[in-house]
């Protein structure tokens, strides 16, 4: 046969009397993306070595040695010895000429009954296993970051703000919390994913199955997947796992670039409640002064790299006829970006986290009386005015007071009544922020008691997940 | 208190000396959007008076006099009876507008404790119940339609296609089922989501919580959430359970895009496997003889639209700071034309499964004997050559005979023997499509018992969805 | 022949047996989508009739005939009496029908050598040159508002923001036009995009072209067309100049968008600088002091909205094969959609720009010594200090300035000198805010001349967009 | 001063106490998207240093030395023994660390006056008119290629399709130049924006312009430049030119999506159309007889990942506050993948037409008598019917044929008298397709002379695109 050593090894060809272009071949080829894929493959093939050996086409010796040789490949991987040759157009290619160039005809056995069709779509499931549990590795470490510092500041108010308007006193921690729990569906939905997804294809073939027998339960188990696809034609060209992965990977990012948001117009000079530190800030060329939040403006703009991914991967497979078709292969651009440049943001969403200044005193001092106007409401509310008019009636005190340039408790009671007979003189005790705060004692309020639970709640999250990951 | 019936009813201004501008208004109003909200706001509201009940807010004959009067503005609404106001700015303000309308004061202090911000992600979240559930039913419905299709052609070969190419045989149902079992993982998708979402948000006031001593876990059960959200600033801000549903929806249209593209090329004169029915055709305003597959197209195209929307809330959602800020007021647009539109799409789908005729001799005429090229393979892997060379020779075998214009089974013996030696003359009997397909006899192949397996699996999913839904 | 007054007017159907599936007509019918075509229509048939007159298929009174009834045709739209029925699926339809319903006979001539294929991208054409007009006038209303308030308050210092960070003094002027500029740009698109887009496809039939010695330079002539498309298979399935002008859309939308954040932030209490009049400002249902700049985040949130319709109508078109395909009938949702929603965003913008308040003392207030640095570096640069050390040298003062929380301006000239011995008594000259902005006075910089220029060119630019439109 | 040579070069860092985390730096460093700029920041940094002589920063001595040494620096770049370190965070870092250590202070007064904001922008327009060239080169090759093909097949006949059904015979090459309609208005957006585009932002310092008396019009003419950017502030935050770059990328990457999905379906066994030469096809790892057409799956793919650039870059930009935010910094990324994507799938696409094999007995066996429909209208439009009519006539033959199960001229023209009287025994001479194609002899049309036309209108389009680039 002409497959020589070090030259053109094609798991096809023979039927073809001249090579792919060169055109053709730099897109084409897909081992810079899909060499991470080494070890998945290699696990695959060494389960199917034995599952061809179960099914009689090998005999024990030879499926031990091919199981062996595909650890040796392991290990030059690992040491980074191989040789790539002009022809590897993928990491299965890769794979398959060297477990030829130590075992010989033997190897050529190994692609039995398999096609790179449902070969690529099982390595990707390996692979997709991995990549959850890094990406939750490293969404726990935001989350106890954050965990951390909220249970540090607990007791810090803050003005808490709706439309960027102050609204009503909060404590720090009660925002920065608010965060973590979007980061913690996300956790929630990763794990979800990866209970679905984890059924095996491999058995699919090309397309309409395999006909020699291979079991593939015992393989699913061999490769800790909980089942087996249903329909091959469906299992080679279905590549919603990928997408449901990018997907999960863009909440996320959405997730931190509204965290992003919220913390570079804290540290402006004009609000100056979080001080980044300098690790996490840049200079400029020009102004000597500065001290850019670039950190935040990386994590809020790759939002669009990693969502756009998303889009990316549905319009390349909108439209697709069904089975395979090259287009998938685009799938793997898609989800490893999305991948790197999660881990790339959520690694420094952790360390502005653990090391940002927060500014207490700032923050406090930029509490104003106007936002008392809904407990005053509610003061109204419990002498008996229906809320509706109470919120009237203090939203005309408000204008009153902006308009003499005063804050709401610096009007006189004479005129409050002129407003709303029902003020009295206790209207005075309605103006303690923190005294207020901690009415919020609701299951998700603003207490320190609901803030507590709060903790306690991802504390025992993070330890679960922990466990899990 | 200046609300008169009938008049410019806000849920806000005492502080305000001026209306929102025409241009401003002609944006801000959603009622056209929210309006399906109705039940939904009605509902929460009439759950939230009895917490304030509960809580001491109002008296049993108050809150029973708010909920009877919530009931009457519900049949107004069913009768579509109710006459809007310029100034109703949305669904929640007509609610209350009406309510005042008939209980005065009493109207008034339905709203105490509770704000337009956990009030609208509330409604949204009820929505979304009915939204999946709907939804789930329609998948339903084209799963139904696609299996009794399966059942009824079990047995009729047709080409199996990776990139467009003929590559195996493959029967019929198992394409088709292909497609099914994408929709099955959706309905998985949105089963989980339906899970995933059910926490409560109502409580959590505009950001900081709700003071007033109400249950939230009383509330979550009597308006059937399976438990409260745990922090409000994230609660109030929170619309990824309506990105969360999107993307289902998204997924589903791709889902469908790719089987419509199947049946568009498969309608073609040239392949003609389908004959779609003239209630899913159009013709040509110019061409008297044209039968076009319009609905395919539109199901193909709506893909667009629907997945847009998903890019269209991530975009909007990126970078806005946290809690309520008005960018999210968008949501609802995007997920109702997406929930709309995939409704359209999926009653299309299954009218067009049901009606189809499967052209049987067609498809089977299709069948060509160098779609026999990997079984042939497999005829020389089970006379000891290897996959791989076995591979190769067949491919040499394909050359020769697309060169003499021939199918490969009238290439003579000797000359098959030239190729490789170990040709025999029981090469002849590897020529039958029907026998070769029922060797594909693994979970998720091609064979009759395979299908059968598959169709059982989909069936019993069927019934459990049916019972939920 | 079978097509009676008010039934069932189809432009096509003569071999099929059945009528559309309700589902298919749900989502096929396009009428409420392209009724607003209704006059580009009759423009184009009008036209048409002439045409066929001229080619000998219609005597003039026959032409003439056609011509009076199409324009009798839109009294009834303008005057809104049309019954619409449920056969009629676009608006071509309608019109022909109440031709045919006016005319008999002699309107079934009109669509002789026509297609819907050349007829509607025609309308879409015809409609695409007003709705660039009204867009310009739109842009044109936005800039003019923006060049009356930058000149109205020439003289205005402010801080420049670069990451949100103070950087150094600019004109308020100054960044309210940098916001101009970049709907300039928009401007020029939109005006290019009329000129390349503006060639007839009337004339190209289904596909193939029209075999009736139509004059279509004659047509594109009468309809104010500067030549005619060059290929029929093209100029059918050709939408580019709608993804074209969606993307033009997009693109404005984008710079509001950002026009928008800058407000919000400018707008919070923090800042200051600008406050929204009441008619753009909305309130709260809870809390009675709050006015939120709704306004704003919806130009904000909207930019999703219409970029998203970009993304779809690239989703949609995306692998659909060539020449007309129903997946094309989308265009008109995306694009009269981003049209609409642009619309409102510009009126909105016009009105939050002409009417808010600028806050000259708390902007100047807001300038602080630190944006003084770039120009202390410039000063040692000009005492012969290399700039990049002199930056450096003047970090190091900022350092210290703020570990002691004091301005640059109050480190003693000793201090200084040990820093860098240049320093020299004269540097407390470089202090005053308004002289050293007066030194930016290169083409676009940030000096009274400079903003004076740019003001020249825009009113130079509006003056001639106004001719234009 | 603390910059030592080879160690840590930084363009800031004065006033800062620590380095940035290695979490930031291993996103925030640009490096490796943006050393292809090198030479562009090399000619602006030319042209700054001649700016600066004349403005008086710099003697002639020194303005030559920088001159030189940049010089120096361009070879090492070109021979590639630059030493990157890890201290390097963007090409412009390297270039100036560069020219320090070659020219010492001399090097450190290049930056007066300029800032990274404006340098960069001021390279990627410099990098925007060769990619513009490079990619419009491109173009003309898959022009050139296409226009080659459709001159030497002039004469071969297919049937023409709309919604992928048989509609009129066209000629093979009218098709072929549909496509190529599409490129030629691609090129003519690339050409306006190369226009347009083409202003010159150095000069505009961080955001507030330059006070050095720098003489920008000077500037912009030794670069190549038709102007200046107007407003320095809009200048240094303006990245529009690059999402109208990446716009123009995509609707190229578009229309060669439809031209690839045409082909693949002309690919099939079962259209058989079109042969695709060997090197523009791959081979399956299982199924030896395949000949897929990987080269035109990816074209179509690639749709996805350059679309999707759009989306993402317009969602990185979309919110961000005016000038130079950090997240602007993926630019770069958008950019060169687009610009690199398409440049590969251009170069496929030319070496697709090239090398195609066209079929023109398939191709002219595929015509069948459904397709003269609307001739036959326009026969009985002649014969005084009225085209409504006509089509509705010939429907009803249509439709009574294909009961029978024979082509329209098989109808006895007594049957198709008892339709439409009108028909005569001359319908027999409606049945030449060839002799019917040439009747579409409009401009656009599908007539060997028509066809003629768009080739010498392409050939000129060719010629002129090669002298500008």
């Amino acid at each position: 046969m002409a497959t020589s050593k070090h030259s053109n090894y094609q798991l096809w060809g023979g039927r073809f009397s001249e090579q792919p272009s060169e055109a053709l071949q730099a897109l084409n080829i897909s081992l810079p993306y899909d060499s991470r894929l080494y070890a998945d493959d290699l696990d695959a093939s060494k389960a199917y070595a034995e599952a061809l050996q179960r099914a009689g086409y090998l005999n024990t010796a030879e499926a031990d040695k091919l199981v062996k040789s595909l650890e040796l490949i392991r290990y030059d991987w690992i040491e980074r010895t191989i040789k790539f040759l002009p022809s590897d157009e993928d990491v299965h290619t890769v794979n398959e000429r060297l477990l030829v160039e130590i075992t010989g005809e033997l190897g050529q056995r190994l692609h039995t009954g398999r096609s790179r069709n449902d070969q690529v779509v099982t390595d990707m499931k390996l692979w997709l296993r991995r990549g959850i549990r890094e990406t939750l590795g490293r969404l726990n470490g935001v989350i106890e970051a954050a965990v951390k510092q909220a249970e540090l500041h607990l007791g810090v108010l803050m003005p808490g703000y709706t439309h960027m308007q102050r609204a009503q006193p909060v404590q720090f921690s009660h925002w920065l919390l608010s965060h973590v729990f979007a980061l913690r569906e996300d956790c929630l939905r990763l794990a979800e994913l990866r209970v679905r997804a984890n059924v095996l294809p491999l058995g699919s073939g090309a397309l309409a199955g395999n006909p020699l027998g291979i079991d593939r339960l015992w393989l699913a188990e061999r490769l800790g997947f909980s089942g087996v696809t249903a329909n091959s034609m469906h299992a080679v060209g279905d590549r919603d796992f990928v997408v449901d992965f990018i997907y999960c990977c863009s909440l996320v990012s959405l997730h931190l670039s509204r965290m992003a948001e919220d913390l570079i117009i804290y540290s402006t000079k004009e609000f100056d409640f979080i001080r980044l530190h300098d690790s996490f800030s840049s200079g400029s060329s020009l102004m000597p002064q500065k001290r850019n939040p670039d950190s935040l403006e990386l994590i809020r703009g790759i939002s669009g790299v990693i969502s756009s991914n998303l889009t990316g991967i549905m319009m390349t497979i909108k439209g697709t006829p069904s089975t395979y078709n090259k287009d998938l292969q685009f799938d793997k651009e898609y989800c490893f970006q999305s991948f790197d440049k999660l881990a790339q943001v959520l690694d420094i969403a952790r360390g502005v986290i653990q090391t940002m200044q927060v500014q207490r005193d700032t923050m406090e001092a930029a509490l104003s009386p106007d936002m008392l106007a809904t407990d005053w409401a509610y003061y109204l509310v419990k002498k008996g005015i229906p809320f509706r008019q109470a919120h009237h009636f203090i939203g005309r005190v408000v204008a009153l007071a902006e308009q003499r340039g005063v804050g709401i408790t610096e009007v006189p009671l004479g005129e409050l009544q002129q407003i709303c007979p029902a003020f009295g003189s206790d209207i005075a005790s309605v103006a303690d922020y923190a005294y207020n705060v901690q009415q919020y004692d609701v299951i998700g309020g603003t207490s320190t008691g609901s803030i507590e639970e709060q903790l306690r709640l991802l504390k025992n999250f993070v330890k679960d997940l922990r466990k899990q990951s």
